[in-house]
């Protein structure tokens, strides 16, 4: 039995990534290029819908990118292999048998299809770990269980389990701020968040945001200082969006400001997502996120990233080999398709910088909070 | 005989506030609000239009905004004394003279009337030193000088000096640049600055953009780094148009960028502006500096705020002692009249931050480079 709720906006409860029981041929997401504006829900028929709103970021965020991955797996599944599988008969020489194919019900046309499209997901989205486990780990059911039914159980477990890692990291992390909150008699905690790591970009709960949650609906005062996060704007237009709509007390700042707000005594506590975390604990995350570590570092504020352990990337384990992907010009030089800076200029555009382990107090795991040290990631994801 | 060629748009040279010789009764600017997409000039008719633009920021730039407030002072002078100083012809008996009043040819009400005007326009904006000064020194001149000549020629003086101060700093930051190149073997030399201080903000050639300039001009390649300067966006609206009409290479960033680009090795230097340094060198300057001062200090990279010696505020010399002005919430959620965030949504809107002394390698000032500390501040200043 839960205590924590789920998410809602007004009084319905959302998840950010979910299936129809009447349709099993699509899925259903929220556009979040349309909010903070509308909130309009946008169907998935196909591995190249999922892909496109992956690449063109309708999906994000680390751990919706993965569930999201997953299903496209699915999709690509039931339509290379003309949805006999999914239909659950199997019809007696339905699929054409090739020589070199060692699969046990699947024939190698499909199965290599269906391969073709999980490399091109993984493509849609350079940075996030999530992305190409998820796809692995889909591609992997497929060899074992190639068949629409177990594909989707996979999808749907996939998650599940990501929302329940978000709920462990909101369970996980909210002593941090019971713990300010006593400190300070029950005054407004004061948190800073950079980008959205909320549920918007988790299925549900959130992993930065999660412990915000719980604490606000503990009863817990909780004050959230929102980064406008540019280019793309996802604090303003995600962040705040999930907040208001929660009801937990927040106020919008630009990414420049939080350095001031550190200074004056402002921020009891910076808490981030992650994208992509090395085995020494440095923490690829939303360009910016570095440039407010150090500023929590400067001015002794706790600096915690949250993260499920799937963010870890044990392969590497030094700031520099994490590629940091360059993303498109028009981000930077317009806002909702108006010019907002002079004709001719160049951009530069990286959406994501590495925080080094040396700035980062602690991560907030759903196996618990571990240091940002090698021997304190690897005890808490082995 | 001055081997800097003034800034120009174009083939043609501007400055960013002049007087039409015809016409001594206003004062021109460019509308900086409409740039980079429109090249507008305003005339300014009285003290309330300074007072406007300096508030609405049509002009902006410490230096900018004290040249403004001393033509300000001026044009309140010529309203007030009904202008007939400023024709050049004293009429006797002209002026009613109150009994209390121990100025020589002005009246008791328009002394008084001036002095009201000028502690107005002091509070168009609380954070530029340059503002207080430059009022001070008209109100000075006034009391010593009461006729519209001798103001006019003050506020024409003021701006030359401005000027010629940008040119010195320019001349004597070039060698830093010129530096740099050469221990890269003529390589491009890569510069971020924050905000703008350049020509637009200073009369002619800048504080920060100044030794750029003029190492561009000789011939050094340099590459600037321009941040987009949230939430009013200098950097994308004025330094990249700046900087473009002058053939100066530059790309746009967000502000969230330059911490990546210094980790990466692709910054040799920063500069930025200032608008009020304390005695012990602290430097008070467009919110978000001190992040690029942490990332610069993090990364070994040079660190130098450019400015006048007028910005030098020596009544204080702890950085909690500048007042940072609150700006309005539209500024940050809304761009060009388009919401960018949830209705609803409450914004904080700092408009500086205070970059503590240790964090800078040097202050390039128009009396030659000096260390962020008081010994050499007081040595540079006095």
């Amino acid at each position: 039995m839960r205590e924590e709720e789920p998410m809602k906006v007004g009084e319905r409860y959302y998840r950010s990534i979910w299936q129809d029981k009447a349709d099993r041929g699509s899925v259903h997401v929220i556009d979040q290029r349309r909010l903070p504006f509308a909130l309009e829900v946008m169907t998935l028929r196909n591995v190249s819908d999922v892909y496109r709103a992956i690449r063109d970021m309708a999906v994000r965020g680390a751990p919706l990118i993965g569930a999201a991955a997953a299903w496209g797996v699915y999709l690509s599944f039931l339509e290379h292999s003309g949805r006999k599988e999914y239909l659950g008969r199997t019809e007696p020489g339905g699929g054409e048998r090739t020589d070199d194919n060692s699969e046990p019900s699947i024939t190698g046309d499909v199965y290599n299809a269906v391969i073709s499209d999980a490399e091109r997901l993984k493509s849609a989205r350079p940075t996030a770990v999530n992305l190409e486990w998820a796809v692995d780990y889909m591609t992997g059911v497929m060899k074992i269980f190639p068949d629409a039914d177990a594909l989707r159980r996979a999808a749907e477990g996939l998650c599940d389990e990501e929302a329940e890692r978000s709920r462990l990291i909101g369970v996980n992390g909210l002593p941090l701020i019971e713990e300010i909150s006593s400190r300070k008699g029950g005054e407004t905690v004061n948190i800073l968040t950079h980008c959205n790591a909320g549920w918007l970009a988790c299925v549900d709960y959130g992993t930065a945001l999660a412990p915000v949650y719980f604490a606000h609906d503990k009863g817990i005062r909780v004050h959230v200082w929102v980064d406008e996060t540019r280019p793309r704007n996802q604090g303003s237009r995600l962040t705040a969006w999930e907040l208001l709509n929660h009801g937990v007390p927040c106020t919008l700042v630009t990414d420049n400001a939080g350095g001031h707000l550190m200074q004056k005594g402002m921020v009891d506590i910076v808490i981030v997502g992650c994208d992509r975390a090395t085995a020494s604990g440095d923490v690829a995350n939303k360009t910016g996120t570095y440039l407010k570590a150090l500023a929590a570092y400067d001015n002794g504020v706790p600096f915690y990233s949250a993260l499920p352990v799937s963010t870890f990337d044990l392969s590497v384990d030094r700031p520099e080999q994490i590629e940091i992907e360059e993303r498109d010009a028009t981000e930077v030089s317009t806002i909702d398709g108006i010019k907002i800076a002079p004709e001719g200029i160049r951009v530069s555009n990286y959406g994501f910088d590495v925080t080094p382990a040396r700035l980062i107090t602690g991560l907030i795991t759903d196996r618990g909070i571990c240091r940002a040290d090698k021997e304190s990631v690897l005890k808490t994801v082995s």
